[in-house]
């Protein structure tokens, strides 16, 4: 008998990924396509951490390592708190996990048992709720919007609580899609709710030093007790590394040690050796950083001139989410035609809101400048053949 | 409040990766310590995979991958089961995981719901219970032992089914800790019962390639609803790549890429790149192998000479379990004075056994040769300043 899938493997897909896969067979047709749909960065990642990746080469020998990751990396990443912060992080509660994929998992297969309830935005990073269920944790969704920059509140976690007793709340800031921020005030605010109420708080911290206007805080300034989960795809533009972190409270230490023995054994290990360099890179990611901000202005000058005039506010991250209500009630469609008349991958919203998605898109400005400009141009090109609703 | 770690995240820890800890401990302080507790090659990755890593590295883009994998290394892999097995398998059935512990967790999400039954071997690979749990599966423990050469059969299968409606059974031949096989035609006859009783069987594969009598057969051969897991750690020594594989059954492919681009996003890239070259280093990897024959000859010879006569068929894969019942019955002290006293790390048997481990000791023998000679005779050294009971 062919197996079934499973109930909890009935997730959506993540259409971004689905998107990436359509756009690279065009290319493998022959087709040049434009790269808006991944929250991938145009750079490689830096030099120094491709020498420092060669030179682990060399010496030959990429093995396992400790589960919760090289003690010089974690070293390193509790310093960054300090340097970056000022905050300061003992290396013990530094966990080096796949990517932040990795650290989802890990954090909240540790934190959270079967049935739990957690508040996550919509619109929100759609691979939350997957593995929520893959976990059978419940994601309750709040809706943000312009009302609040797009970010959740203290407030809104409240009523969310009274009505559905909330045991964690996993929300990122910069936000993917809406690049918008949970101002400074406002996280201390939700981290000293969830304290008081008992609620775990998992601050997603991945895209922290790409913000172009007020710098990010961590979760960890106001509380010992959010587990924050960080990655070196973004900001250290290491994307197929593979390779993000965790700084978790100490009394999770060592469960969540005994459960990457098991889930994972260990992070790469060639990616640990690499990344270890990725801190002294900052002049190269600053530069891509300025990129990135120049991408960001040239969208936010183009979009309105196109007749896309409502985006969340692009604080940080990469990202514009784009109100396409006026042109179709159908994004995902309308994305399609896009990719195969235009050469432009976007995401349709529905990735990111199951509700409201259907008239929202997310394009990412991570791609080379000349790219971004080049799909802005076609975009634009293209929407005015388009009928407004 | 502190977080309080869930009750699924109160796994047993994977106590080969304490020893690890302990062990790098110990040579942090300047002690030299003999590595038996690892199944980890003691050969680096082959030559050519590491100069496709760096080609990689020179190209530059280390970036996101499709969920389901590099497709010239998909094909690579399905091309694989034509060469070794003469088994035909599409390349669309080939899933890239992060290693075979990203393999598992994908298969298992991917094909039970909370609840399912799922029979495993005692002794077996102790990651296998603490998945299981994180997910809310029931592991169903068969007890192996010299009766059955340490391997489980069709019949105790069928037993288990009568008694506990299993939902799935999850077998590794070569296996971990014993080294022991399934043989074809018992293999075939567990595919054929899993067949018709509904059962799903994950095949773990991850030790095929080391073999030191008979080849091991892949499940394919015998069905084509098996889930394969394989891994480019053992064989082809890339431990610290964290790079694996599936085979899964066409029906499930969809729901499991879905869920791959949520739980994972995409194997390590880099990786990917390296692995390819891995089919090409038959000659590298068959050297290696004989080196593993040689130590395993090694450990044939001396083991009974030191007192230690009685452990499992050693097969394939590059262990011996031991039972050391003449000299202890805490297998877990046992190794810890084994590695602070000797110098040698090894893993007791409570890892792979919760009943009957306290008198068994794994021991790798992965490791370069003149490591394993120098832990032999350190072994033995030691042994016989030991009591026996």
């Amino acid at each position: 008998m062919s197996p079934r899938p499973s109930r909890r493997s009935a997730v959506a897909p993540f259409m971004a990924m689905d998107a990436l896969r359509d756009a690279r067979a065009l290319e493998r047709a022959g087709r040049h396509i434009v790269h808006m749909e991944l929250g991938e960065p145009g750079a490689p990642a830096p030099l120094r951490v491709r020498e420092a990746a060669a030179a682990a080469l060399r010496d030959g020998r990429i093995g396992y390592g400790e589960a919760l990751g090289d003690r010089a990396l974690r070293e390193r990443i509790a310093a960054h708190y300090g340097a970056r912060y000022g905050a300061c992080v003992s290396p013990d509660r530094v966990i080096v996990t796949t990517g932040a994929s990795g650290g989802f998992m890990l954090a909240l297969v540790g934190a959270f048992d079967a049935g739990a309830r957690i508040a996550v935005t919509a619109p929100g990073y759609p691979a939350y709720a997957n593995i929520l269920a893959s976990l059978g944790l419940e994601a309750v969704p709040l809706e943000v919007g312009p009302e609040t920059r797009f970010a959740p509140t203290a407030a809104m976690l409240a009523a969310a609580h009274r009505e559905k007793k909330l045991d964690g709340a996993l929300f990122m800031s910069p936000a993917n899609p809406t690049g918008s921020m949970i101002d400074a005030d406002e996280l201390s605010k939700i981290c000293a709710f969830c304290d008081e109420a008992g609620i775990v708080f998992v601050s997603d911290e991945i895209y922290h030093g790409l913000e172009y206007d007020a710098p990010a805080e961590t979760a960890l300034r106001f509380t010992p007790n959010a587990i924050v989960v960080n990655s070196f795809s973004k900001y250290y533009a290491m994307t197929g590394w593979r390779l993000g972190w965790l700084i978790a409270p100490e009394g999770l230490m060592r469960p969540l040690e005994r459960l990457q023995q098991s889930l994972a054994i260990c992070a790469p290990t060639i990616s640990q050796r690499a990344a270890l360099a990725a801190f002294d890179a900052t002049q190269e990611l600053e530069e891509n950083r300025a990129a990135y901000a120049r991408n960001r202005a040239l969208l936010r000058e183009r979009l309105p001139a196109m007749g896309l005039t409502r985006f969340a506010p692009p604080d940080g991250a990469f990202y514009f989410y784009v109100d396409v209500s006026d042109f179709t009630a159908d994004s995902m469609d309308f994305c399609k035609r896009l990719l195969v008349e235009a050469g432009v991958a976007a995401t349709p919203g529905l990735d990111f809101d199951r509700r409201r998605g259907r008239t929202m898109i997310r394009f990412s400005y991570a791609g080379a400048e000349a790219e971004v400009a080049e799909g802005a141009a076609r975009l634009a090109a293209w929407l005015s053949t388009q009928p407004r609703g």
